[in-house]
């Protein structure tokens, strides 16, 4: 069960001015399930993105970025779950092309103004025909108050939609930010997510919006891991509509940003909170070191070990396991004599060995909770890095040696 | 249970020359279980190893080679199951030197002459006054015909014991080795892996026995993995006791090099069979790359992908995950267009999306078996490489949410 996340609100998701969205039972994959979502943009909206940097790149994923590269103005996203159109060749292409050239007809837009987003089961081929058949549905649903539902409607082995919205002041205007995301298991973003949406009714030109997003990702999204897997479709959007007034530039954009990050961050954490079979929510916080990536090789090393992932499931404070993480992550110089190990506010470890003051205990009450904080303090450098995992337990196995069939 | 893998055959494990066993129950961890052996060899015997590149390697892991590096003769080796004595600092490497010396004594000879090796749990003390109070014990077992018994007595999760011999003629003389091995979980070996012994009545320089057990493990034990945690106290050790009369020379070195290989293979693919919670053994060949670097690493992708163990776990044909861990394995220009994925002997993907002859129940058929092969053929170079490993399985996280309580 999700780790301290519950559905959100609906009433507490806010539409954006310039965005509307709708959903359809295409039937993709299983009947009488919401599994197509359009999303359609007012004309002057400007859209950025960051997509999975895996070789195996799904084709909407190159089919997104060839219609971003062209430049026309995005006027709309179309989403399928079901199926990820990944490892599908030139005839997965082709679908991705037959789906964007469809609703741009049905839109009254060209086929670059559309950006197609799938997910699903990979090298399967994609039933084109039930996505456009679904297409007239999806329009006539379209509205701006359907966050909630459009946050539902591209969830795979998700238990809980994942939505939030975040309001902030700039020049006098109230602008809005609303976000929502998927994603459950192969979780191990490299550049963004599988599927995640920010949309802001502020102003933000091209070249600015793009910078912005891939900060917002490198402080979120890049930061979760739940299997080590990066997906064949991961994609992060930034969309923005200017429909507040307020325009964002150099003076405003670090309030800006400030406020996408956070809600990339709770976009992204709760990818975690709900990652497949998690029990608890773990955060890795590795101080003082020379620079981000040892940090990271450090943090992903205790994030990805099975073993250590098992013994935060079993509540075992099983702790010479994170040591051995620690020691086999890649810093080839790393001098374990001079780093500390804490759990929570517990010193673990110390100058190459369990800490005098450790007791048992006190490991065992923080292992007992479902948000743990590991800490990990280099005294090598200056730089720190967080990320965010989960535990894994009998669950993860369960769904995914069943998720296909 | 062990796939493919049965108990040795006591008689078929040939005594080398030289080396004599003697095992004890010393109640390290639990009562009444062998968990101390003592290996003793003859005078003008020569010793050579790998060890772990964790950065927190075990305090016996440092010992051991700072005792090989004083080249004063190996006369005894002597090996703990139940603590693993890492990440336990000054401590720990009191408690190794205490282990040696003491040793050293009753057998005779500087503690030098000594080389220390633990295995168990991380960042506990190592009750050091159990083990020298069940040294007399394991002396008096002491004998040439006990590699069956001790291979018993270095095994931790292990399910099966792990011991070869191979015999060989060089120069007209009979040439024995016998090895034995242990380890089943926090198996990534890197350089070496937990505790392998392989041992041989050739004289064998030591210069040149450095080199041929470096080459061995190389092609055996740094080619598996379970679960991608790179133990804290891996060792290979390669023993040459000279007393067959052969004398390995530049001519005789390939022969030799080939059985002492061979035993390594069977050792490190043993302890994979017996990897926890396995009902799966793996052959990942990676053919037609640029350099080993690259094959290796698209084989540890795939190797290490948990979605991609599960669904062997499951007998699942959900091949699109082999492509997605293909597609991140960070070889950043890797073109997907042209290389092919099979299935044992099935085509399963090629062009970037599934093969036109790809029959779902194919691929069902191989997944079905418990010995399979996945083979990527990447037509980019004429480099390959071989890595072994096993599912992924509600036991693996069952062992290891419960193993140390």
């Amino acid at each position: 069960m999700p780790v301290n996340l519950s559905t959100p609100v609906a009433a507490q998701l806010l539409p954006v001015a310039g965005v509307s969205l709708g959903i359809a039972e295409a039937g993709i994959k299983y009947p009488d399930r919401k599994d197509l979502l359009v999303i359609r943009l007012d004309e002057g909206t400007t859209v950025a993105g960051v997509f999975t940097t895996n070789r195996f790149c799904a084709a909407p994923v190159t089919l997104a970025r060839e219609h971003l590269a062209a430049s026309k103005g995005i006027r709309a996203l179309v989403v399928n779950t079901g199926n990820a159109n990944a490892g599908t060749g030139e005839q997965g292409m082709n679908a991705a092309r037959t789906t964007c050239a469809e609703l741009a007809k049905l839109l009254g837009c060209a086929p670059e103004q559309v950006l197609p987003y799938s997910t699903g089961v990979i090298m399967e081929p994609l039933p084109v025909g039930k996505i456009v058949a679904g297409m007239p549905h999806a329009i006539a649903d379209l509205k701006a108050d359907n966050w909630f539902d459009a946050a539902h409607a591209i969830m795979t082995t998700d238990i809980v939609a994942k939505a939030v919205s975040r309001q902030v002041q700039i020049g006098g205007k109230t602008v809005t930010v609303t976000g929502m995301s998927k994603g459950s298991g192969m979780i191990h973003p490299n550049m963004a997510t599988m599927l995640g949406y920010i949309a802001t009714d502020a102003a933000i030109p091209q070249p600015l919006l793009q910078q912005m997003v891939s900060e917002a990702a490198n402080r979120s999204f890049n930061c979760i891991t739940v299997d080590g897997d990066t997906s064949t479709n991961d994609a992060l959007m930034l969309i923005a509509t200017g429909r507040s007034g307020a325009v964002i530039d150099a003076a405003s954009r670090v309030a800006m940003q400030a406020v996408i990050t956070e809600v990339a961050t709770l976009l992204a954490q709760a990818i975690v909170r709900d990652g497949e079979g998690a029990t608890k929510f773990i955060t890795i916080q590795v101080e003082g070191g020379k620079d981000e990536t040892e940090c990271k090789m450090i943090g992903y090393a205790i994030a990805h070990s099975p073993l250590v992932k098992t013994a935060f499931f079993a509540s075992d404070p099983n702790l010479g396991r994170i040591l051995a993480a620690i020691g086999y992550a890649g810093v080839t110089d790393l001098d374990v004599d001079v780093l500390k190990l804490y759990l929570d506010d517990v010193l673990v470890a110390e100058s190459g060995g369990r800490a005098a003051s450790y007791r048992e205990e006190d490991g065992q009450r923080v292992m007992q909770q479902n948000d743990i904080t590991v800490r990990v303090v280099l005294n090598r450098g200056a730089v720190n890095a967080t990320l965010w995992t989960c535990d894994f337990s009998y669950d993860y196995v369960k769904i995914n040696a069943s998720y296909r069939s």
